[in-house]
């Protein structure tokens, strides 16, 4: 079957998850199966993680024609004893970036997610402004979900869409750790 | 291949999405495509809700391997031209709880989604005292997730993790209508 993309001069949304508590992520993989219903193609480029065991990688490797995801970081950046050069994390959200532009203008995706791109912008990865000309180049084609703590006020204020997701209670403060099929 | 489910003794989590922001039973959708890359088999048991053309019921009849969902609800209720008699909504709720219970207690799932339950407890469709009794029970062999917007007190203070989603921007200010594969 034919996969839908956006209508002719139909203008992409722009989506924010960010906020500290869980569900960022987690919702736009959520968009990406509501997507998949519709029969409608998503891809996701992840920015700083590159963590192969992701429930959504393995979903994603079964079933390519739902969702492509693509994890294209090279990790924590600056904490849990990462000793890479703050220039290879750059490259590698250059190279995210890049790729999804390639990727987005193919005309082949109904939605892009940029993953965790708020957090590559917070640690100066990237520059807000070159991600701001990605998404006006971009929307044209394809709606486009930002996730990830800290989105910046910039990128807020283009936003259509912005939804803070607020920690209230969390199990990790009640000693319960990561676990399969839940956290990743 | 066989699905995972909880390990022996392992008490499921309860994870509560709520507030009045995008990304609620999207959330829970994530858990659930996550879950799906796991080979862990998730059930969502709806509330209010009786629309077919979400795009995860229509990815729930292409791929029932990975997730179960049934509308369950009997619509808006009080609201949108809605003249069913409560207890008529009352009796769905009911009807759609039982089922989840008998569902979840068949050990078949890693995790069960009651999607808008929350809002189904402000309506006072369900009592909070009995969903969580219904926790308790079935928290022994699934983790639980419940969704909806005004979640209780009470369902909070008993929950693991809890997200609120805080609507910081929505396309219907600007005018923006709902459109498929993205509101549903």
């Amino acid at each position: 079957m034919k996969k839908k993309r956006l209508k002719k001069n139909q203008k992409g949304l722009v989506i924010i998850f960010t906020g500290d508590g869980k569900g960022k992520t987690t919702s736009a993989l959520g968009m990406a199966l509501r997507a998949a219903g519709h029969r409608k193609k998503v891809l996701m480029v992840q920015f700083i993680k590159d963590f192969s065991d992701y429930g959504e990688i393995k979903f994603s490797k079964r079933c390519p024609q739902d969702i492509e995801i693509y994890s294209m970081g090279k990790g924590y950046v600056g904490i849990f004893g990462d000793k890479l050069p703050l220039s290879e994390h750059k490259k590698a959200a250059k190279r995210a970036l890049e790729f999804a532009r390639k990727k987005g203008l193919s005309g082949r995706y109904f939605m892009i997610i940029l993953d965790e791109i708020n957090v590559a912008l917070k640690l100066r990865l990237l520059k807000v402004d070159e991600v701001i000309k990605f998404i006006k180049r971009l929307r044209a084609k394809v709606h486009l979900v930002l996730t990830g703590r800290n989105a910046p006020k910039k990128l807020i204020k283009f936003a259509d869409l912005v939804t803070e997701m607020k920690e209230i209670k969390h199990p990790y403060t009640k000693g319960i750790l990561a676990q399969e099929g839940i956290e990743y």
